[in-house]
C-alpha cells in the first residue's frame, strides 16, 4: 500500500513509500549525512536511489543538481510523486535505468559526488522465497552486484571526486578491494553500532577517485543510547523540525 | 634510567622499564586483552616483544608456554629481569632474535597464537633525528617491516590458529592486504578511540590462518570518558589489584 509520510522531521517535505515493497531505511539517512558535500559541487548522482530519499535529504545540504538512478518502475513512480509534491523538480531528476548502463546516458567524470545504498545481500537461488520481487531486487544482488556498481561509480565521478556507500560491515574487505580495483581510494570510514557494546551493523565508507592513500576511521556512531532512545547524534540528523 | 614499576594493578607482578628508551604502552595492554585465548592452547609466541609485557599479561589468561622474540639486547635484558623477579621463568622464555629469522629457530605451524605489537612507523631517512637508536628501532620499520612480520607470523602459526596485531588505523588497508597475502584471514577488528567524537587512533585486528571469510567489527573501545578519566572497560583491563 502506498503511504505518504512526512520526511522525518523536515516539516516541509513528504515522502511516498509503499510498505509492501519499499520503505527507506536509516541507512539512507546516514549516508546522506555522511557524504562529503561542499559549495563548489555542481552535479551529484545517487545510484540505486529507491524512493529518492537520499536526493531529497541532500537538497538540505547542497544547491547542486541531483540525479537519482533507479531501475524499478514501481519505485521510480514513488520517487517522482514525492519530488513533485515537494516542489523539487528543478533540483532532482530520476532516471529509470540499470546502474550497469550509466555509460549510455551520462558522460564520464561528469559528477562531483556519487552516493549509493546498494543491494546488500549476495544472490542465492532461494532468495526469492517468502518475498516479493520488487523488494528482493532492492535488497539482493540480482540485477547488479557490488563490483558492477563500483565500476559505474568510477565511470561517473570526476578525478578527485567523492564516492560514498552505505553497506554491511561483514563485506568491508570486499568493499575496500573493489573500490581500489576501480581507482577509488578509501579515505573515510564510519562504523555504526546499534548500541554500546555491540558489533557494528552498518558501514559508511567514502573514497576519492585517484585520491592519495590514508584512511581515517571516524568516531563511532550509536543508533540507540543505553535507555533504548535514539542517540542524540541520530536525532540531530532527523532534521530541525 | 632503568626503573622497576608495578605491572599495572596486578599487585603480584613488577615490570622493569627504561624510560630513556622503552616503556610499554597502552597498546600492548589492549592487545593482551584482545587476542583470542582458549584452554586448549599449548604454545603462544609474541613477536617484537619489548620488555615482555604481553607475555606477562597473558599468563593471567592462559597456562600455555609463551615465547617472546625481541631483537634488541638492552630490551631483552629488561624482559628477563622482570620474568625472573616475577617467578615466570617456567612460563615465559625470551629469545633474542630478529623476527625475520624465526624460521631458523622454530618449527613451522608450532604455535596456536601469535601476537605482535610491531614498529608502527615507516622508515624515513630522517627518522633517527632527535631520538635514540634503541627507541627508534622499536618504533620504526628499520630492522623489519610489516610485510616481513606477517610472513613470519604465517610461518609460526598452525592452520586455524590466531594472529593478532595492534597497529595504527591509517595503515588498516595495508594490514588487511598483507594478512591475506600470507594466508591469514582477517576475522575480528576493534577500533580504539581516545574519547567520544574523535577518530580512532589504535587498531586491534585478529586473523585466522586459512580461516573462512567474514569480518566482525567489534564494539568500539574508548580510552577516556567524557570527564577525562579512564573508561570503565580500560580500568577493568588494568587488573584486579
Amino acid at each position: 500500500m502506498i503511504v505518504k509520510n512526512r520526511l522525518l522531521n523536515f516539516k516541509d517535505k513528504v515522502i511516498y513509500q509503499d510498505d509492501d515493497y519499499f520503505s527507506f531505511s536509516l541507512d539512507s539517512l546516514l549516508l546522506a549525512n555522511f557524504v562529503t558535500i561542499n559549495y563548489r559541487f555542481k552535479n551529484i548522482i545517487d545510484l540505486c536511489s529507491g524512493n529518492a530519499v537520499i536526493p531529497m535529504l541532500l537538497t538540505y545540504r547542497t544547491k547542486a543538481n541531483i540525479v537519482g538512478v533507479e531501475v524499478q518502475n514501481e519505485i521510480v513512480n514513488l520517487a517522482n510523486m514525492s519530488i513533485l509534491e515537494n516542489g523539487l523538480g528543478n533540483k532532482i531528476k530520476i532516471d529509470k535505468l540499470n546502474v550497469k548502463d550509466v555509460g549510455l546516458v551520462y558522460d564520464c567524470g561528469f559528477f562531483d559526488v556519487v552516493t549509493c545504498n546498494p543491494p546488500y545481500f549476495k544472490y542465492k537461488s532461494d532468495s526469492l522465497i517468502n518475498d516479493n520481487i520488487v523488494k528482493t531486487i532492492a535488497r539482493h544482488e540480482i540485477l547488479i552486484n557490488f563490483d558492477d556498481i563500483v565500476k559505474s561509480c568510477s565511470y561517473l565521478v570526476k578525478n578527485g571526486g567523492y564516492v560514498a556507500f552505505v553497506h554491511r560491515p561483514d563485506r568491508f574487505v570486499e568493499i575496500i578491494d573493489t573500490m581500489r580495483k576501480y581507482g577509488i581510494t578509501p579515505k573515510r570510514v564510519r562504523f555504526v553500532y546499534p548500541k554500546k557494546g555491540r558489533d557494528a551493523n552498518i558501514l559508511l565508507v567514502e573514497g576519492i577517485k585517484n585520491g592519495n592513500e590514508g584512511l581515517k576511521i571516524l568516531a563511532p556512531l550509536f543508533v540507540y543510547d543505553d535507555d533504548g532512545n535514539y542517540d542524540s547524534e541520530i536525532i540531530k540528523m532527523f532534521g530541525d523540525g
